[in-house]
């Protein structure tokens, strides 16, 4: 079974990384964006015995104890 | 308009940060993960002048030029 974990930073947060690449478009001659903000996603491969609510909860907890910072971040888990 | 692009290794490429994290994930006690691969997501605000198309090739152009090495990385752009 596959399945995706996105990790983004929660709104209001700011994010350094996401201004520096603007600037860099800028000056790339690339115009008309108006803000970036970067995540992360996780591809992740589960072993075939696994159920779909079994997953779900084991990837819940991979992500509140190592893929995400839940103070600054908030994160979605989609099964594929 | 809003968009997204996802920067992600292509397959064959070695993720030495992924191999890392499922390494943790298994100290941590989460059992049952196979592998883990990590990427990059961009939430990206686009112009409110830009139509579709225009919108799809600035962004591949941004990923092209910034946002993803293309030697290593594929990327998929995805207009919300």
């Amino acid at each position: 079974m596959k399945a995706r974990v996105y990790v983004t930073l929660k709104t209001g947060i700011l994010d350094p990384q996401g201004k520096a690449i603007e600037g860099a478009l800028k000056s790339l001659g690339i115009e008309g964006i108006a803000s970036v903000r970067q995540g992360k996603v996780f591809d992740i491969e589960i072993a075939p015995t696994a159920d779909r609510a079994g997953t779900e909860k084991l990837l819940a907890a991979a992500a509140d104890k190592l893929l995400a910072n839940t103070v600054i971040e908030n994160y979605r888990v989609e099964i594929l």
